[in-house]
């Protein structure tokens, strides 16, 4: 199982938690607004951190980039599976075109 | 290979290619302000389609989040398994108390 | 009449104009979605202004996210005076304060 | 003096301030970075709350954008004077010219 499966089966078993021992179910209790705002929020330190000199730090970000899309997609009733199922669609087909088909 | 995995390949694969032909290669050309420029862009895509009715909207956004995601870690010479690695590493650990650590 | 009660007045007059000639009428055409993620979209492009090394940059991205703000606000039937009279409402208050009586 | 003016002339004032009792020195104190992230995730609060239901909703965090873009002004040394000239420059120009024009 891959460090994503680990985290979607995390955010799974957190879920359930008490929102005040548990940041995962905090976030679920809290709603689509405020997930999709931390989501949102992180995107932005991922840009910043994407500017910045040091291109390790664009790894922490991203990996709460991908924590709060994974919450996102579960708070949806879907999940990683979902975006492989849509790039895996997509193969073959260039970015160019793909954007056009739009 | 999954398809995260694919997507990376398929971008390494494009990067060499001309920028008129591949809009991959385009970004690469673009550098790296224009990278995370989308990425941030992206991520507003999905923030809006996780506040609207229908979930399913919220697929392409993350697989646009996450195509230039891989773009952006590509281009700073990173790849996914850097965020793998972030998120093992962080496993076990609360989200307040991982929060509290930095 | 300053520059920004022009803008307000410009995108009023505009509002009514056809979609095809007018950038401003083909916003408001396409709603509150797509307005909402070209404010999210410009700010993320003065960001990346912001972290470049030229400050001058920074004010036409600046420029372009007063448009959208703007627009925004007309759509929500809201004008800048509604902005001005909520920063009026916080003078005073220290902005430790302000942010812990939300 | 309107409540921008105000706004702009209070966080001149602050700027000396010490960053533990002033919010606005603090953001000075932490430096660009810091300050663009804070614009950024301000927007996306805005957008969250122009997908919401309550228009009014919409007000505070323009507020918010507004101060922080105004911090984010005065730490590259400029002002809303500077956006505003720009706004004026484009006066007249349609926004579909005024793109194209970049």
């Amino acid at each position: 199982m891959d460090a994503f499966a680990r985290l979607e089966a995390t955010i799974a078993t957190r879920r359930g938690a008490d929102a005040g021992s548990s940041y995962t179910a905090s976030l679920f209790a809290r709603g689509r607004g405020k997930i999709a705002q931390k989501l949102g929020e992180e995107a932005v330190e991922t840009v910043i951190a994407a500017m910045g000199d040091e291109p390790r730090a664009i790894v922490p970000e991203a990996a709460d980039l991908m924590f709060h899309l994974c919450v996102l997609l579960a708070d949806a009733g879907l999940s990683l599976d979902d975006v492989r199922t849509e790039l895996t669609r997509r193969e073959g087909v260039s970015g160019h075109d793909e954007k056009a088909s739009r």
